[in-house]
């Protein structure tokens, strides 16, 4: 019997993992991909904040994130959308690099781990 | 003196760190690079059961998968033996990007991280 | 009121974050990106030493490690420095790949998690 609770378990994949005091996100991407980065961004953004209110935690309690962009001169027009959005003193650890994602439309990609 | 448990620690890395109540595999890579997306994707998971059960762990209790293909063209032929090899109800949390591996060879190489 | 420390917080990100028994660390890049290969390796190699240090960690103690070279032929330069620093027995997991970096100058950026 595993302790694992799963946030809304596809048969492919599970929005969310969470053991004791973390909830492991699956990297979120845009629903809209007519958009551009600064858009993209802020609607990824947004779905970490729905996921992780579902599973007890926010933004103020990231650990660490990955972020994926299809293209790595958006760089600086993401961070102007991610400088505002996280909460000054409890900016998260993070990396970010170039990758291809599962859609030629998709711009970002961004996978977090928080705390509960 | 660490409580970190090493299985098949190498000189350069090990198969897996474990930690308390959560397993660190390394990414694992198929061993016969000579066959096709679906065949490799085989490989790799079954390696990952393998390494999840010296461990004390098995699939049901991944909690987040990162998947690397190498041409992200094999998306649906990647998904197609993941989602027949996943447990419904107990799917991890994931996120999929392409990215040149360490052996042309090579289409998919997953890192998990799973419950004990 | 969260439980997670922040090592040197930033207003865009903290180069670790802290929580429980574990230190999330930042992907960490060589300052000094003039230089080839494994002198960048040995640099961030170095910024890990020390980010682990400022959290009660090092690195024989490190879970997981991943490991983003912006040209996968560095693989075997970027192994020869890795080699000689890890500790044996106490190697952790790891995963390598191709990826472009946020500075065209950057070779190499390592992203681990460790036990404190």
């Amino acid at each position: 019997m595993t302790a694992v609770k799963r946030i809304d378990p596809g048969p492919r994949l599970s929005e969310a993992s969470v053991l004791g005091d973390r909830i492991h996100c699956s990297g979120m991407v845009p629903e809209d991909t007519s958009t551009d980065i600064s858009d993209q961004v802020r609607q990824v953004l947004g779905e970490i904040d729905s996921l992780l209110a579902k599973g007890g935690s926010d933004k103020t309690k990231i650990l660490t994130a990955v972020i994926w962009l299809a293209d790595i001169r958006d760089f600086a027009a993401m961070n102007e959308i991610w400088d505002a959005w996280v909460v000054p003193g409890q900016t998260p650890a993070r990396a970010t690099v170039e990758a291809k994602l599962t859609d030629p439309r998709m711009k970002a990609e961004i996978m977090v781990v928080a705390a509960i």
